[in-house]
């Protein structure tokens, strides 16, 4: 991203606004948005919001009327939109893969996408469980359940936790709606606007969104194929003087790298030092043929917590993930939780999950879905690398490819041509909080069977690259 | 309450470390939590945790060890302790009563928890929406969803809304994983640490929760039984340049208050002379017998946002909420979703509401129920007033009745020896911001069936209040 941070957040309140218009959410006539509403929204400041007015009213869309507001232009008409929405006005943010993913027209094509196909995902296993939750108990159907969520999984997911040789009890684990809603309780109990977080660089690009909404600083740990450079890891410590870590160990998310144990071991090192907590995202866990070495496990929950949830081998419907950590930590978890969420997990949910879990057709489920990925990952990987593409690793599990590009072509460039053929891509910068993985894409190696993605990345490579479409294409 | 707020929140801390030993939690030789830890667990400062673990230092609890942090004595063992458990060592705070409810002993007794029993519930249309479920198409199974949640769900709450006189879409419609976790976005996307938000005196208990954890400052508007004061609104509006407003309009939790046309209209002015946005949780509108006066069908949405869930009256397991607002401030809320819960309420949850909701069994259920409600209310009530408990109003609606205690008692005294007999009772200063409602107390008219609940109120109101016994009991 070549442009300046100002212009870039200033032309992405412009392209929203632009986008409310050209799909008929703001009609001539209408008010804007609050300025402040807006900055909220969008993570701005209200003076670029106020500049985005300025300049949108400079070129006639809207008319400020003094101590009223900002409206559309009575002449404005709806801009013509190319497929699949107004959502691809938007900049590319770390919001711009999930919102473009999860509002996909159906037709849409997405090898950027962060989840399995459905037909991946054990529906059979689900059905029955739904089944067996419709002879539940009245309460399981209808209450709250316990501040700490169900005490049957919540037992079950130490025991699996114990065979990894993380060795806690069911007390050490909290239900949550989800593991980012873990994660977000965990960052509610440690953070402080203005502390400083560190972040792999490139993460997974929901961290970035998350950490920003709790406004505190990010920097970046440059990652190897062994995990986070433990070198610049202890230099951003004593810079920064972070008050948390957050990772993903096993498969990381988006290189798929594994952490070496040498790597764990200086991290964990580097943490103790700088007296930092170390958060754990272990959604990718149950991908890996064995486990890797993992800094919770290593370091037994005292400055280490994990995050997880079954969104991506199970189901992402069934809304559950969880947080394991000490016990003064849960206990200020879940008073933060009831706050915030009033529950954990629903016991429907929980139930679901606990059923669907303990039968033994979920590790068939996971064994048969290991190697179908594992062959689609090097049928994928392959076909990427005959059309120029670079593997920057070679992952152990999972779906997630990062790539680079041929011919140091600009991944976004390249992600907004396929967003209008209908192709949802990851470019690298959403997922970098330096802005230096440009020149990177993940790809999804479980949605890329159809060949229009290929013939889209095809056309997309043969066209010369063009910083901002957007823009070109209307003035 | 008439200790001062630190030798209050000290003692809470006290009560905390000692519960957690008497639980077994914490035995001897263990490390205390982290002073910032246990801080920001009980949102109190961390000199009120290093003030609280010296006094227990003095006491021979526990022992600091320079550099290493403080541990449980070796001579510690640990104290007796009462049914139903470590909760009940806990200062008589926001959290109180939700923390017991969830988590009491199944035979406790909860004639203060906030919901009703579960043969209360339309439990069958559950069974058979779940066994419908069953047969979904994959990706409602499995599936995240769209960012904005279930279309036919949000349809449905647009025509209900439509029904109440406020017409918006379902584009207006934003689907939560609950109605805190609703009114938790809107307070991220409106509010900045130090702001000042409105509630009600008294209010939810765990709206002073939720904005405690948001870092705002609080002010109480006195409740009146036509809703809140309007005279005292608009003064601390004045005074305070509240950001936001939290009330309930339909059956006020805790009074069972419902609003007047002429004291909406009057807040509606207040908020639109001071720029306030205001949020109305209608949690319990559907207990109406008839929709009363709304500030947000009055607004039309301009500067209100309505947040509601489905847990009182169908299930509080099947986690899913709302929010209705403008559209510039929805997408604001989708973002903020994504990045702290990643996902809308789970497509499963939305179907099996929308499931319920559909049939015709649900408005034949809700009529049963709030016939039998008023029968609770009216029994429930006449038996509170015969043992000398005052009615603040009489509801329109629900299961909560708003009482003073006969003769001056204190609520939080009575709420205490009760605990101590398995019946969790709510006491009235959980619910109020300036501490000035200690002589009432907030009963569930459908969790007051069994004779032990009348007992132990007999037995209550027959001794002396005792304002601390947890310490007259250890000293």
């Amino acid at each position: 991203m070549e442009k300046g941070a100002r212009g870039g957040r200033t032309g992405a309140v412009m392209a929203t606004i632009r986008g409310r218009i050209a799909a008929g959410a703001l009609v001539a006539g209408d008010r804007l948005p609050s300025i402040r509403g807006l900055a909220a929204g969008m993570g701005v400041s209200p003076s670029t919001v106020a500049e985005a007015y300025e300049r949108l009213a400079a070129e006639g869309l809207v008319r400020a009327r003094p101590g009223s507001g900002v409206f559309v232009a009575r002449t404005a008409a709806p801009l013509p939109l190319a497929p699949p929405g107004g959502r691809m006005e938007r900049a590319i943010d770390p919001f711009w893969v999930s919102r473009q993913s999860l509002d996909a027209d159906p037709a849409a094509l997405k090898p950027g996408c962060g989840w399995l196909p459905a037909d991946w995902l054990p529906t059979e296993a689900i059905r029955r469980a739904l089944r067996g939750a419709a002879r539940a108990p009245e309460a399981v159907l209808t209450d709250y359940g316990t501040a700490q969520g169900s005490l049957p999984l919540r037992r079950l997911l130490a025991r699996q936790f114990a065979a990894e040789g993380l060795d806690v009890g069911p007390d050490a684990v909290l239900l949550t709606a989800s593991g980012t809603q873990g994660l977000d309780l965990v960052c509610r109990l440690l953070l402080r606007p203005g502390d400083t977080v560190l972040v792999d660089d490139p993460c997974y690009f929901n961290f970035r969104a998350l950490l920003a909404a709790h406004r505190v600083a990010v920097a970046g740990v440059p990652m190897t194929p062994a995990g986070p450079d433990p070198v610049r890891f202890a230099d951003l410590a004593d810079r920064h003087r972070p008050r948390l870590y957050v990772t993903n160990a096993a498969i990381h998310n988006p290189t798929g790298a594994s952490l070496s144990p040498a790597v764990a071991h200086r991290i964990l090192a580097a943490a103790a030092a700088h007296d930092m907590t170390i958060v754990e995202d272990e959604i990718f866990a149950d991908f890996e043929p064995e486990p890797s070495p993992r800094l919770a496990t290593l370091d037994g929950l005292e400055r280490v917590l994990r995050i997880g949830s079954f969104s991506k081998t199970l189901s992402a419907s069934v809304r559950c993930g969880y947080v394991a950590a000490r016990s003064d930590w849960i206990e200020g978890l879940i008073d933060l939780q009831i706050a915030t969420n009033f529950a954990a997990a629903g016991p429907l949910a929980a139930a679901i999950v606990h059923e669907t879990l303990s039968g033994g057709g979920y590790r068939r489920h996971m064994e048969a879905l290991r190697r179908r990925l594992a062959r689609a990952r090097r049928d994928v990987g392959g076909r990427l690398e005959e059309i120029g593409f670079r593997p920057w690793t070679v992952p152990r599990g999972g779906f997630n490819l990062w790539c680079e590009l041929p011919d140091g072509r600009d991944a976004a460039s390249l992600a907004r041509f396929a967003a209008e053929a209908g192709v949802i891509l990851a470019p690298g910068d959403v997922f970098s909080p330096s802005g230096g993985a440009g020149a990177f894409m993940r790809f999804n190696a479980a949605q890329m069977s159809d060949e229009r993605v290929w013939a889209t990345l095809a056309r997309g490579l043969a066209r010369p690259d063009d910083e901002d479409q957007t823009a070109a294409r209307r003035s």
